[in-house]
């Protein structure tokens, strides 16, 4: 693929301030873009950051029609890593079949990506913790109104240093379940990475940080009973010799961190169980301390420790509040291994 | 509310068929805007259509915080008849409660939507069946990348002269059970007007029209069992000497014309009963001769009637595949309300 590139006249490098990093709020000097139309992927470039025009009537503003991911790159002494590119495209590719939007091959996804990297390798931030969130995503772009598959769609790359995910960093977070809403159920979008789920989270989420929580534990949809994710990120629980989290089944996020801590925790030889696992069941273990530690696991924050959950009246403080020895050791190892720090055996890292 | 109007200086109006109207495809000279920000709504213009700038980062395109709405104007003679706007209003915010979105005032929307029917009353089409389709929309206008409420949002309004919304017009439609797929389960978004639920219904769509099918009938998430809507329309079935439609229970979407029809029905001493209706139960009394008619109700189509319904392997017809009496009696009473040939003795007409 040739990517036709317009560089920047203004960098706005010098207006960032690096050492005050949120997440997703700053972006960098470009961007890529591509468009589908007449069945094919055409037209690819990277143009400066910046105001792109649509029409109010822009089809996927009103019926959903997008998917996205993120992933991230990091400084790795002189080179930049970017971890585990292909297990984020197979699942860009999942979320465009669940959504009827026309896949984006490997070639164009990491190509796309790589250039753009280097092109702005700049806004990687230098400093350890930091990193470049980069953003693809898919949107519909017909004009019309009307529920229907679009013709015309837009492919597009947006990068962002970003700071720590969550302010509290690594300290362990207050989850609650949500006897009310559900974040998805069996046959809708929850296996898809589309702005449908982030949507239907903000109330519940809102609720829970009133309450003094900082998200929401999501229990399934059907029988509301079974732990599915927290927030917007996958959840582990440590009982007894166990690593216990909960299958995938069409309901939640095929994570991938998920999966990075399933490989490392299953080579560090520990029992790793995928399968379904009830609140009360982890209400239990920690009633008969056999919970050891809890943690949920994302892209943004890697690995979050999980201090507290409270479900209906009753409340558990998980590892006396404080972060566990394996959510250290994972949080360790995979940013180690993003950073270039340990040797990568698992071939997880895109080097550029 | 005082509305800064910029006319257009060139009108589409002459490039546009009247004869031929899709759905949803033109769209009139002008629209309206408004702001949200520091916690109130600012600056309504109505503006010449046309392209709006966002940035790529648009948070509501990633997360989909967004409502919207449909409804329409119909030409009453020398008036204009807007068909119960307080209804989609009323809708519209509790759309907005759900996904965090500051509430539109009555007057706001109200006055807005007089303003640009009045300034583009010529795009109103003359032909009985057409109409002026009006989406009040409502979307978060921040710029970040991250789950979390907006502080910005944009209210606008476009309208589009329509001719009939299903191409097969007042025919019956083949509507096919999902076993895979649902449209929404409880505690999430079915009940609001929210770009989710139609990205959620693409695919199981797209496969019920490989099979032949018009649209998917959907059953709840839960059991699996119970009707819940039909594509986008709400659906009711005549079976005995009863109007039965599934019951609201947040799931689905509370339909101004669902409102309409029981209203209807009521005044002309049918009973009307909003319950959990099963599959099984209308495939039995299909079976025994009992269900007389079925038909879909949307703002769209007015009254869809349903001729066939398939579930599993079994496939019935209903009313020989004809439309029935009472879905035919009800498309002509709305239609004469809305296109002011009978007395609007229910108030249900905002007459311009």
């Amino acid at each position: 693929m040739k990517i036709k590139i317009t560089k920047t006249h203004h960098s706005r490098m010098n207006e960032t301030d690096f050492e005050k990093l949120g997440f997703g709020e700053v972006f960098s000097d470009h961007m890529f873009s591509m468009e589908y139309r007449n069945g094919e992927w055409v037209s690819p470039e990277i143009i400066p950051f910046g105001k792109i025009e649509i029409y109010p009537s822009l089809c996927s503003l009103h019926y959903g029609q997008v998917v996205f991911e993120g992933l991230k790159a990091f400084r790795a002494g002189n080179r930049v890593n970017v971890f585990r590119p292909e297990k984020y495209h197979e699942r860009l590719n999942k979320s465009c079949q669940r959504l009827c939007i026309p896949e984006v091959s490997y070639d164009v996804f990491i190509t796309a990506l790589k250039e753009l990297t280097v092109l702005d390798k700049e806004w990687i931030p230098k400093k350890k913790g930091n990193s470049l969130y980069i953003r693809p995503f898919v949107f519909a772009s017909d004009n019309f109104l009307g529920v229907k598959i679009a013709d015309t769609y837009r492919f597009m790359i947006i990068t962002s240093p970003v700071g720590s995910y969550y302010k509290e960093g690594i300290n362990p977070v207050k989850l609650v379940t949500s006897g009310e809403y559900i974040r998805a159920a069996k046959g809708g979008l929850g296996a898809a990475k589309t702005p449908a789920n982030y949507a239907s989270s903000l109330l519940p989420a809102q609720e829970a940080k009133k309450k003094g929580f900082t998200q929401v534990l999501w229990l399934d949809g059907l029988e509301r009973k079974y732990i599915e994710e927290s927030g917007a990120m996958n959840v582990f629980f440590r009982i007894d010799n166990e690593l216990i989290t909960p299958a995938l089944g069409g309901t939640i996020l095929e994570g991938v961190t998920r999966n990075t801590v399933i490989h490392l925790a299953k080579k560090w030889d520990m029992d790793v169980v995928e399968r379904r696992i009830s609140i009360d069941e982890v209400l239990l273990a920690s009633n008969e301390g056999r919970l050891k530690e809890a943690f949920g696991t994302g892209t943004a924050a890697v690995i979050s420790p999980v201090g507290w959950i409270q479900h209906e009246s009753e409340k558990i403080t998980i590892n006396g509040g404080k972060i566990g020895t394996l959510s250290q050791r994972l949080y360790d190892e995979i940013t180690a291994l993003q950073y270039g720090e340990k040797a990568d055996t698992s071939g997880w890292c895109y080097s550029i």
